[in-house]
């Protein structure tokens, strides 16, 4: 199932892998995607869209509703 | 021995981390002090500068002359 979150705070390449880091921790079958430029991160999971917003605000970043 | 580099392009505290680990990987006796504002990385350690500011380069961060 294709989620698409907007992300602020990812700021260089670091941020990208913590965030997909992070996805991957929750679900390890994820599919990540980031467009940094966009604050863009396109997530291919089953997991419910509340749990990954969190995974990705528990590394410090915010997700728009 | 104090040494100041002026370091461009730390964006985040993942930055920091990756350029103090740099230091610490060539010389882990080495106290690094970084003031992110300001690009500012001060490194107490014994190695050579050019050896400190390649470490730091070699992780994709500029550094002055």
């Amino acid at each position: 199932m294709n989620q698409t979150f907007t992300v602020q705070g990812m700021t260089c390449g670091h941020c990208e892998k913590a965030v997909t880091t992070a996805i991957k921790t929750l679900d390890p079958q994820a599919e990540v995607h980031i467009d940094r430029g966009q604050n863009r991160v396109d997530v291919n999971s089953l997991q419910p869209r509340e749990s990954l917003a969190e995974a990705i605000r528990e590394e410090g970043y915010s997700v728009d509703a």
